[in-house]
């Protein structure tokens, strides 16, 4: 391996973000946040790593395996990357907020680290916004979390998305009964879902069960669909636990229509995915032309009790890298912002550049200044490279007259302006002379 | 152990950000964010991890020892937390930015994590916020980074702070005509670290050097001051490498003077603190009444090279967990909000609290609703907890007079509205009830 290559190269899976990139994730990152905050939540901050014993309490077997282990110098106990946020904030309510008046809104924006193999729009570091709300088990609150999730869409600038709610108990109560082998229930949570009708079949054939019981787990991958699907489960169902969760579904669709939020909504009962620790309501938010989920989220109300706090909980979390993904899908465009004013001084000592720069950053415009000396025209193209708003061009012969170009770098637009306007009222000035776009 | 002790465990060196304190951090990161925009620097993000070979490129050897490393599952290769971010922007700017026209103005707000014993303010996961000026040797490129550091102090809402300035060539060049062992070379830097003149007049005792080289060695704890600094240094030196430092030392120091900062200047030429990979005018900055640095940086025009192509750089970056730290000292707050208005309904249906909670959060203001159902003082008192600024008491016998009751939480002041009135215009009956605070 040659030197340059070694130099270039990054761990699969970890991403570099320039300015653009950065800009876009940081700015979406802000508007689901400023979701959050509109909802009532506050941000908490967790470790980037913790004992891995500790954070294996909260953490689904499968997702322990894929998580970053090292050993701790110190104490030479194994710790891990967080992977989840989740068990780290149910953690914190169980232990430091314990004492603290209940419902905890909390929210979140950080990096997470799996082990995954690389796909659609999923790194080995990828980022989430997620919210918990801690302490309620009304259907309000998961109704709260869907609204949430549907608000995250819209302030991501997204019209056409589906948020596919369903309850973890139903599946459970219907395989509960049959008291099969643990590799049966397995292959049979596999085929639900994989969605695959052919296999279900062939392994509830080879079953001895009640007709209506195979009825109704034949029937699984097609309880999806509008409020219908609620009324058809109803009458499937012949089990206390699946029953309790279609009245649980039937109530939270109840709200969400109220809250006129139906059309957004598809119910599906035959639905297995999701974390193991989910025990009701969950839930998962697609976008038209998009496979994967991207924001995911449900009730886990005996998560807490790991931690010695029994406490209901719901959450969710946005997948950034994927929302940004599916925007550049739909050409949905994050705005991209470098300085608003780019000076280029081509005089000797450069004190015009100076004092105007000064004055505008004090009124809060972001300038930056051309040090290099090179033509115009490549100040102009890399005033464009970094995404400057307008350029400023002071020479010799346009001071003796006492006057400032202004160009519009979007435009290519160009005016001259006397800088005695410019420095009494500069933004106006830049105002005018961009045609009203941003100062 | 335990099991409660078990979950409440962290590594040395880690924090749990609640509500209010993340609040302090966030806040503080976008106010210094805020200076780097100002200045046209655009932010980028990189991995959390990278390959430990590929780091240490860039990496003091004191540092790499310092890293978290822990091996890669697929490759087998040494995989190493960020512990410093300046060598990883390095390296993308002489890599992936590289044909692109320069200077690259690059901001970063990060975590880094570093095996430090734990001490004044520093986590081993801890946050900096930091910028990077790469393609530009002018001098005008050192002061940008000291006004800005000075304006980060401002933005901070710090007064009284002092940029201790020096030139990481100026000791170099004392010692480099020396032609000492490297033990008797380490001992002296260490003596100078320490500002330890009785070892110091030890060490250079025991040297057979000429007297004007002596009486430099023993002047370097004194080279520190005002302007005057220079014009004694510039006495002392016999080499050109010290030469050229005060030369360029002085013409910083004249452009900062230029920018009117001088009063916030130290110059200390007899600083050896740094990092290796400086090469020219570095600095730190403090706070009255604190005694580590708060931010510091300085040129680096070796490190590019490194990384296979040459060009000249400068950056610096903010500890922002000390800098809350030394406004905490100064009784300096940061603003920690909470939801705007809290919704308290006491009637069976909700409806009025669903109508309002959508209404104000369509204005852009921050709503949270209690859903519990308990007493009016213990909802008050979750909703000063969350940080909220005000109530809505709503109930069945103030709804049948078509009234709603607005508390001011900060004042416990307390106004009944019509309910007619805070639907038609919301923030301005807030505003009203609330003594114009935030609506």
């Amino acid at each position: 391996m040659d030197r340059r290559s070694l130099h270039t190269q990054l761990p699969t899976g970890v991403k570099i973000y320039l300015p653009d990139e950065a800009a876009r994730l940081r700015g979406l990152q802000e508007r689901l946040m400023g979701v959050f905050r509109l909802w009532g939540f506050r941000e908490v901050l967790t470790p980037t790593f913790e004992f891995f014993d500790v954070l294996a309490v909260g953490t689904d077997e499968a997702l322990q395996e894929r998580m970053f282990k090292f050993v701790d110098r110190e104490t030479g106990r194994m710790l891990a990357l967080r992977a989840d946020v989740t068990p780290q904030i149910a953690r914190i309510a169980a232990t430091r907020l314990r004492d603290r008046p209940k419902p905890y809104r909390l929210a979140y924006r950080t990096n997470v680290f799996r082990y995954d193999e690389p796909r659609v729009g999923r790194q080995r570091e990828f980022y989430q916004a997620g919210v918990e709300l801690l302490g309620l088990d009304k259907p309000e609150a998961d109704a709260e979390m869907i609204a949430m999730a549907i608000e995250g869409f819209r302030a991501a600038g997204l019209s056409r998305f589906q948020i596919d709610v369903g309850h973890v108990e139903f599946v459970r109560g219907a395989l509960e009964g049959l008291a099969v082998e643990r590799d049966v229930e397995r292959a049979l949570r596999d085929a639900l879902r994989r969605k695959d009708r052919a296999e279900l079949e062939r392994l509830v054939g080879n079953l001895r069960i009640p007709v209506a019981t195979a009825d109704l787990l034949l029937a699984l991958p097609m309880l999806h669909g509008r409020a219908e699907v609620i009324r058809r489960a109803a009458g499937l169902v012949q089990n206390s636990r699946s029953e309790q969760a279609v009245l649980g579904l039937a109530e939270v669709h109840r709200l969400l229509t109220a809250y006129g939020l139906a059309d957004a909504i598809m119910l599906d009962l035959g639905e297995v995915r999701g974390f193991d620790y989910y025990s009701g309501v969950n839930f998962e938010g697609y976008v038209e032309g998009f496979g994967a989920e991207l924001c995911g989220g449900g009730r886990y109300d005996h998560l807490l009790a790991r931690f010695g706090e029994p406490c209901p909980a719901t959450g969710f979390a946005f997948d950034v890298n994927r929302l940004l993904l599916a925007l550049e899908v739909h050409g949905i465009e994050l705005p991209v912002r470098g300085p608003e004013v780019f000076i280029i001084d081509f005089t000797e000592d450069k004190a015009t550049a100076l004092a105007l720069s000064r004055l505008l950053r004090d009124l809060g415009v972001a300038v930056a200044r051309d040090i290099m000396s090179r033509p115009l025209a490549e100040s102009l193209a890399y005033a464009r490279e970094v995404r400057a708003a307008r350029a400023l061009v002071i020479d010799a012969a346009g001071l003796a007259r006492g006057e400032v170009r202004v160009v519009d770098l979007a435009t290519g637009h160009d005016e001259v302006h006397p800088l005695r306007d410019l420095m009494a009222a500069p933004v106006r000035v830049l105002e005018v002379a961009t045609g009203g776009a941003r100062a």
